[in-house]
């Protein structure tokens, strides 16, 4: 998680949103992005999504079977469907959509998006086959932090 | 619908699954893409998020705004959400994916995915804002007929 905390930083440096991600294969990180919504000027390129098709590129292999994606952010109903797709083991991911929203307004930062999907990652997983594991909340404080004003 | 069942009809001739879009804007065709999943070897690289990020990029415009997609078969939770983030004014598609299924299974073509995610495009948009409209089941039986053996 702190390599996708290091691309969250990133991401902020770069003016997009604080949100990065990576994918672990055999305890190796073999890929890593940062959000890049505003550097590409297209909101379909979230951290998580870039880093499954970086993962695929890397790998060569079409599923990433037995992979891990840590993102410091709960994967959007776009992302986590992704994962579903590459057929992912597990994600891991820091702090989730209403904790972000609400840490965002508390500290002033108004670039935090008004625009939503009402369907967590979980919801995503538990109506999708083949199944992707789930931890929330690891080092949420952390992530929570890349939201400050 | 025409010019999304002709994008379908390329991602059948390139063996990969035949789904097309195109999206259009006051009433010209700005983008058009087949689902190209097998041709890059990444299950991600579906009809609807590719041609979004198509029209994007050939417009400029982060937002489409006033955009309508055209496809030829019900996006998917991934695609469906990536409709928002780009603040689509519409989707039109053709046949629901339970329809697919079944029609595929009845007419023995086995290349129809088991992966599922079992969340409609009608329940994102009905959880997202922007609100996107949906028209359903247009063109239903040529885009099915789409997925003969």
């Amino acid at each position: 998680m702190l390599a996708a905390i290091a691309e969250a930083q990133l991401a902020r440096q770069n003016n997009n949103y604080a949100i990065g991600a990576v994918i672990v294969i055999d305890g190796q990180i073999i890929a890593r992005s940062p959000n890049i919504t505003r550097t590409v000027n297209d909101p379909t390129y979230h951290a998580e999504i870039e880093v499954i098709r970086k993962a695929i590129k890397k790998t060569g292999d079409k599923f990433l079977e037995g992979a891990i994606l840590y993102t410091t952010h709960e994967p959007c109903p776009m992302c986590a469907t992704a994962c579903v797709w590459a057929r992912l083991k597990g994600v891991i991911y820091g702090a989730d959509m209403k904790d972000m929203v609400d840490y965002s307004k508390k500290h002033g930062n108004k670039k935090w998006c008004w625009r939503t999907v009402q369907i967590n990652a979980k919801e995503v997983f538990s109506k999708g086959y083949p199944k992707v594991e789930i931890i929330e909340g690891f080092m949420r404080n952390e992530c929570l932090k890349l939201f400050h004003s």
